[in-house]
């Protein structure tokens, strides 16, 4: 089911279940959850060819942990569950593309718990700007600050000593 | 490959290449990084049926973020990435099988980001007791607080105050 959502429109909202698995054939959208406190925390982007979802939800029918919402005016082409059961099983090659979409995820996911852990500020952003030169452009840095688990004075203050270096 | 390994030896140490996802076919490991003050921080526990690798490093060819060592004697099937590759096209089945055993493993690692930011102690302790009631017993106390992300003390605190309240 093809969808056009504007910036700021949501997606999904936490407390809904999530029933499509939506790849992004056009745009940038977040994935996030808020805490007691009111506080967004980034799980991932997705932009031109990603996909988007709460996999809990969409797998088990629970309620969302996340928030999807529009950055940049999106196109979507959402799955049903059923639909993606069928894919799968009507054509295998469609497994492989996924088993193999989902082992990268774990890469980035595992990567970021160690640079959770082991990383100072500095680093973290390093590895990210490295990883993800183009569509760091694109991310306001108060979302890329909650992406590093930093706060986004500590971001700027990075960016200007990162800056800095690299005149001198 | 099949292997054996002791309590206490090592599948993998930070810093080499992983060669193999390994599958368990019995006994118990664990998966963590150490950070620069030579604290561990648990990525995953590995036990009958699971497999376990450093899959950045099993996938890429760098080195090895985790330590993989052995809780309870175990009985390894070693795969390279070579096999695991001709394995997935010559049987399209094992591209699903991993595709949802990933899937899974997505599932989970969201969980727990959601439940590091929103979720107190208390609340992540009775999760992980709800989701994991058998391995749980087979763990030491220590290490569920490092994969919890609290002290020791803390989930001696919560262990006290819970069963006080059960008999209550």
């Amino acid at each position: 089911m093809p969808k056009k959502l504007r910036r700021k429109q949501y997606l999904l909202q936490e407390g809904e279940v999530c029933k499509y698995i939506s790849f992004v054939s056009k745009g940038l959208l977040k994935s996030y959850n808020i805490d007691d406190k009111g506080v967004e925390h980034m799980n991932m982007f997705a932009w031109e060819g990603w996909w988007t979802s709460d996999m809990n939800s969409f797998l088990w029918g629970e309620k969302a942990f996340f928030n999807i919402d529009v950055l940049e005016d999106a196109e979507l082409l959402m799955i049903t569950l059923a639909d993606y059961e069928a894919m799968t099983l009507k054509v295998p090659i469609m497994d492989r593309y996924f088993r193999i979409l989902f082992q990268n995820s774990i890469v980035t996911k595992e990567r970021r718990l160690v640079s959770s852990t082991t990383h100072s500020a500095e680093e973290k952003y390093m590895q990210l700007v490295e990883s993800n030169a183009v569509i760091f452009q694109r991310i306001p840095q108060n979302l890329i600050a909650s992406y590093l688990g930093i706060t986004p004075e500590t971001l700027s203050r990075i960016k200007n000593h990162t800056a800095s270096h690299k005149q001198s």
